[in-house]
């Protein structure tokens, strides 16, 4: 089959034009609208949620300026994951895209923003706990276990939050 | 001008076809090889390295773990600037490139790396000088503003090292 029509003003194409790259990765599992990403967004929110209730259950936890930020943060982080895997469900039932370029800079922007809130509110519980629990030998009266699990759930919340930021910052650079 | 030429099997291109956005980001300043990514690294390696200075003169500073950790954090952060100031330093005297696609990998991951390492160093300081400057009020003996200046240098170094990681990522998603 062949095709005999008129070009104005443009030079043929040159052979080694090569696709742009994001072609290949369009389906990568972890991009936003895909299930990997959903799945990646429940377990941050589940464990963002599992990391606030922990730590809102020591009964003086208003007392350290660090673990109401940890709830701030895990709070945030919660909601943020809740409103992307709505996003990803929506994309995914009715099969819309939602890689287009202002959209996937806003979920880059969110999510480089929600993982560092979380990693450095996991961080500044983490010192504290530290501080208790190995030098000051402080552990009894002060919940060292709750803390320990609050900071380890935040730390995988933060871990799975920046493999989102890295799928939306991707996903941002090649479209 | 017109030209009327055959072409077999392939259906005419699209008018609104965009070129690659690589092309036109070649040369950003911050990118690898650049002057301004040899200036975020020169930056990031005072910042880093007085903050390391600062903690390091406080006399009892080994007695806590995070005051520890912000130590051996800013002296990573340090060597890594160091280093990519050197390799930068060598691009632009040589004229030669550094984007290769395994260095520029190498580059990603060496600043997210060390952007986290410095940030969880920070935030792990900043939670116990929160804790002694306000919820303990316990700021005579501790030495509360060479711990602030420490923790708001090596914030400074973890924003520059994200800046950084950011000119590295697009290089390696683009490239």
């Amino acid at each position: 089959m062949s095709y005999v029509h008129p070009v104005v003003g443009v030079p043929p194409p040159a052979f080694n034009v090569v696709a742009p790259s994001t072609a290949g990765t369009k389906d990568l599992q972890g991009m936003p609208g895909t299930a990997g990403s959903l799945a990646l967004r429940v377990l941050q929110f589940g464990f963002a949620a599992i990391a606030l209730s922990v730590m809102a259950s020591i009964s003086d936890f208003q007392t350290v300026t660090a673990f109401c930020y940890l709830v701030v943060g895990t709070g945030l982080q919660s909601l943020w994951s809740l409103s992307m895997a709505a996003l990803d469900g929506y994309a995914l039932l009715l099969k819309r895209s939602i890689r287009r370029s202002s959209l996937v800079t806003l979920f880059a922007v969110g999510d480089w923003l929600c993982a560092t809130l979380t990693l450095a509110a996991g961080c500044s519980t983490a010192g504290i706990t530290v501080l208790l629990a190995r030098d000051l030998d402080q552990c009894g009266p002060n919940d060292c276990s709750k803390l320990q699990a609050s900071v380890a759930l935040t730390f995988l919340a933060w871990f799975l939050s920046s493999c989102s930021f890295f799928f939306s910052f991707w996903v941002m650079a090649t479209s």
